[in-house]
C-alpha cells in the first residue's frame, strides 16, 4: 500500500475507471462511430474487404490499449486475436464478439444512412425519452464489443494495468455462420483458453434489469419420411383402405407429448432438474408474467408443461416442437390425394443432464415401434448439441452479478436462452472453458432489421458495467472457486 | 303372338340381337375405329373442331339406328342428344357416355399411333392371350359407348324396335371436368328424365366377373387453418411456451379416429348401416382377398375399420382421410421455426345414410373444441355431396344382374367404388335419377396413360351384355317395382 493511496484510499478499486468512462464518453462514441462506419457485412462478398478494415481498425485499437493485437488469417474472414502478455494476474478472461455486421436491406425503411451513425432521440416512454446509437451493428455488436474496448481505456487510463489477465478474441462471421471459428479455435487451444470466456452479444431484461445467461438449451433435429404405398393414391378409391402416412404422422407427433405438456419419450426427463427455488423466485419476480414473452406474438396461455412459467419453459425446461410437416396436397383447392409419402421434422430443445444421443436413439425407438409392418420410415439427424450450463455458485458467476448489481441498481438476474448459441458451444468443446454471457442490448435494438439501435445508456452503463465486472472477476480469482 | 312367332319359339327375346352382334362384330369395330381416329381431346383448344367431329360422328350414327339424334350446344363442347320417339315401351332408359379422350402425351412411350386403332395380341396371362384394341379412348369411353350403339344397332336388325324406350345422352367434358353438363342437365329436365341411367365408365371385377357399381360414397372436403402466434418464432427461444399450430393440428387430426380406425366425430355413424350379408359374402369371395386393393400399391395390410375387409372399408364404410398438411418448414435441411400458421385439408367419404351437412357441423365442433382461446381457426369448405346407393332388391338391378350373369357365365356382382363419379350425383341431383353404372373395360386398360386399350373380349361380350339387359330391362319394367 503507497503512501498516496492511505492518504485518499479509494471507495472501490474500480471508482478511477469508472470515473473516466464518464469524462470519455463523447471520445468513445467517436471511436464507436468510426467502426460503425465500415460496411463489414460478412454475408456480402463485396464487403469482403470491408470486414478486413474493421479488423485492422479493431486490431489497431487493442494495440493502444497495450495488447499484443494480431489480425489472423482464416480460410474465411480474419478474426481478430489480443492478448495481454505482461499479465499473470488471475483469473485469465477470454472476451469474444464479432465485428460482422447484417445486411442492411430494405434500405428505404431506414431512417438514416445505416452506416453513417447518428445519435437520435429514441420513442418516448414511460421512463422518458432514451438517446440512441442508430446504425447497422450499433447494437450486434459492434456497439456491445465497444463496451468492453472502452472499459479496458479507462482501466488502463485510471490504473496503467488491467485487473485480471486479458485476452480478445473477434470472429466476422458470426451473422453468415461461417465456418472458420471452429478450427480456428482447435487449431489454437493452447493460446485461447482461459479460465472463462465473456460473451457480449446478448440482451438485458425488461425495466433496466442487467442479466447473466448461463443457462442455454441443447438441441436434438430429427427429419423423418414415412412411405406407405409406393405412389400416391386416390383417397376415394384407396382411403380407409391404404394407409395414409399423414395418418401415420399425426398418430406418432401426437404420442409425443402428453395432456399435460410433458414429452413421453421414456427416460427423457432422466436427469432433468429443476431450477434453484431462488433462480424461479427471481424469474417470477423479473418475468413480468407470461404475458411478457407471449403478449408480444400474440398470445396469453402458455402451451407447454404445466406447472412451469413461460420463462421456465423456455429456459430451463426440455421440449420437442414440430418445425414442419410436408405430405399430400398443399396447394389451393383440394386434391383427394392418400399420399405414398410425409415427412416431418422434429426438434427436442435440451436443458442440463440430458444426452442428445439418447433422446434421438428413444425417439427413434418411439416412432419405429409406431410403423405398420408394410410402411417404412427413414430418418435423418439434422444437428445434435448438449445443454450447456453454468454453476449458479461459481465464483465468477457470483462475482459478476454482485458487479451488475452495483453498476444498474437493481439485483442482476441469472437467466436462460431457449435457443443455442454456437459460440458458446464451441468455446466448451475446443476448449473447455464455460461462457458468461453478459449483454446490454435490450429486445427492442432493432438488431437484423432497418434502424438498429444502441440505447446511450446501454453503451455508457454497458461500459461501466465491464470496469465493475472485470474488478469483481479479480477480487473472485483471489479467492478459492 | 303371330303364326310365326308360334311356330319357332325364341329360347330368349334377346337371342337374334346376339347372333347379330356376333356376326356384325368385325364392322362394329371398323366403326369404333372410325370414332377412335377422331383426337377428341377436350382438354386441349387446338381439339375443339375435332371434338365436334367426334359429336357429329356419334349424332349421324344414333340417327342410323332410328333414333331422333342431335348436336347440342353448350357454352363449351357441344353433347349429342338422341331419343326413340316412337316408344312408349317401359322402363325409359337414359344412356349416358362421353366422347372426349384424355390428351396423349408422353407421344414416345406408344406402340402405336394414339388415334390409329389397331387390334394387337395383349400380353400372355394364365387365361391365354386376349386381342386389344389400343388406342386413346379405346377403353374410356369410346369403346364402351360403342358397346351400347352396337347393341342398339343389332337389336334395330334384329327386331325392328327396342324393347325399352331409349335415351342417349353423351357429352365432350368428362375429361376436362368442363362446367357444361349440369347447367344443360337443370335446362333439360323434361326431355331428358327417365326411369334410369345407365353408365358405361366402370370396370369389371378381375377374372371376368360382370358388376354393376350401385354404391358411391359421398364427400365431404374441409380445409382447416389454425394460427397462434401472430408470427413464425424461433422454436429455441419459444418452443414450449408458446402454442405451435402443428401440435395443435396433430392432436386434432389424431384424435377424429380411433385405436380401431373408426371415426370418433359424434354422430358419424348415424344412419350408416352394414352391406346385406349375400353382398358382404359375394365381396369376401370375389375380392381376391386385401390384397387384391392392396398388393398392387405396394401394401399389405388394411389400415381403415377394424372388421371390415379392404373392399368394405372402401365400398361401403365412410372414413376421414387427411388429404394434405402444411406448415412450418419443408424444405432441405432444417430450420428451428414454430409457425405462426398451419393447415391441413381432411376429406370425409360417406356412405348411404349420411348426410354431409351435419359431417361438416360435427367436425367443425370436433376442431373448434380444441381451440385454445388465444388461438384461432378458418374453415373452407371443399365441396360436399351425398353417398349414392341404390337399393339391392330394386327390378332394374336385378333384371340388368341376371341379364350380365347370363353372359359371362358367373354371377354378377353389386359393388362400390370409394370415390365419386360426377355424372351420377348431377343425374341424381339434376333429374332425380338413379343410375346402374355398368362396364366392361379391366383395370390393366391403362386409361390415361400410354397404350390405352380395351379388350376385344370386353368389346364383344360388352355389347352382348347391353343386349341382354335392355331386354331384361324390358321385363322388369313391366313388373311392378
Amino acid at each position: 500500500m503507497s503512501a498516496m493511496n492511505a492518504i485518499q484510499p479509494p471507495a472501490n478499486p474500480a471508482d478511477a475507471a469508472l470515473a473516466l468512462v464518464d469524462r470519455q464518453l463523447e471520445s468513445s462514441l467517436e471511436r464507436l462511430f468510426a467502426l460503425l462506419r465500415i460496411p463489414s457485412v460478412s454475408t456480402q462478398p463485396e464487403h469482403a474487404a470491408d470486414c478486413r478494415r474493421a479488423a485492422e481498425f479493431l486490431c489497431a485499437d487493442l494495440a493502444s490499449l497495450g495488447l499484443e493485437a494480431s489480425v489472423r488469417e482464416t480460410p474465411g474472414l480474419p478474426i481478430v486475436v489480443a492478448h495481454d502478455r505482461s499479465a499473470t494476474e488471475a483469473p485469465h478472461v477470454l472476451f469474444y464478439g464479432h465485428y460482422d455486421v447484417q445486411p442492411v436491406d430494405p434500405l428505404a425503411l431506414w431512417n438514416s444512412g445505416p452506416f453513417e451513425p447518428v445519435l437520435v432521440d429514441g420513442p418516448a416512454t414511460d421512463s422518458g425519452t432514451e438517446r440512441c446509437i442508430t446504425a447497422r451493428g450499433a447494437s450486434d455488436d459492434k456497439g456491445q464489443v465497444m463496451t468492453f474496448l472502452e472499459a479496458l481505456r479507462a482501466i488502463r487510463a485510471a490504473d496503467g494495468r488491467y485487473p485480471v489477465r486479458v485476452s480478445v478474441l473477434l470472429e466476422g462471421e458470426e451473422e453468415s455462420g461461417g465456418p472458420s471459428l471452429r478450427p480456428f479455435l482447435d487449431a489454437n487451444r493452447d493460446e485461447l483458453r482461459a479460465d472463462i470466456a465473456l460473451v457480449c452479444d446478448t440482451d438485458m431484461l425488461e425495466n433496466g434489469v442487467p442479466a447473466i445467461t448461463t443457462m442455454l438449451r441443447g438441441l436434438v433435429g430429427e427429419e423423418i419420411v414415412v412411405t406407405c404405398a409406393d405412389r400416391d393414391l386416390h383417397s376415394g378409391l384407396y382411403g380407409n383402405a391404404a394407409r395414409n402416412p399423414l395418418h401415420l404422422l399425426v398418430d406418432i407427433l401426437a404420442s409425443l407429448r402428453d395432456p399435460h405438456g410433458r414429452v413421453t419419450l421414456p427416460g427423457f426427463y432422466d436427469g432433468v432438474e429443476d431450477p434453484p427455488a431462488q433462480v424461479r423466485e427471481t424469474w417470477a419476480r423479473i418475468g413480468g408474467g407470461d404475458d411478457a414473452l407471449l403478449g408480444p406474438v400474440g398470445l396469453r396461455i402458455p402451451a407447454g408443461e404445466q406447472g412451469y412459467s413461460a420463462l421456465e419453459q423456455t429456459w430451463a425446461r426440455p421440449t420437442c416442437e414440430i418445425n414442419g410437416i410436408t405430405g399430400g396436397y398443399g396447394g389451393e383447392g383440394f386434391k383427394t390425394v392418400l399420399p405414398g409419402q410425409a415427412s416431418a421434422k422434429v426438434s427436442f430443445r435440451m436443458v442440463a443432464g440430458q444426452d442428445p444421443d439418447a433422446v434421438r436413439a428413444a425417439f427413434r425407438a418411439h416412432v419405429r415401434a409406431r410403423i405398420p409392418e408394410d410402411c417404412s420410415v427413414a430418418f435423418h439427424a439434422h444437428g445434435g448439441s448438449r445443454a450447456s450450463a453454468l454453476p449458479i455458485d461459481g465464483p465468477h458467476l457470483k462475482a459478476a452479478l454482485v458487479a451488475l448489481t452495483e453498476e444498474w441498481g437493481r439485483p442482476a438476474a441469472i437467466v436462460g436462452s431457449g435457443g443455442s448459441i454456437p459460440v458458446v458451444k464451441d468455446l466448451q468443446e475446443a476448449l473447455g472453458m464455460d461462457s458468461l454471457l453478459i449483454g446490454f442490448a435490450k429486445a427492442d435494438n432493432r438488431i437484423h432489421s432497418p434502424n438498429e439501435k444502441y440505447d446511450l445508456t446501454s453503451f455508457h452503463k454497458g461500459t461501466r458495467s465491464w470496469v465493475r465486472v472485470l474488478y469483481a472477476l479479480a477480487q473472485a480469482g483471489a479467492t478459492p472457486g
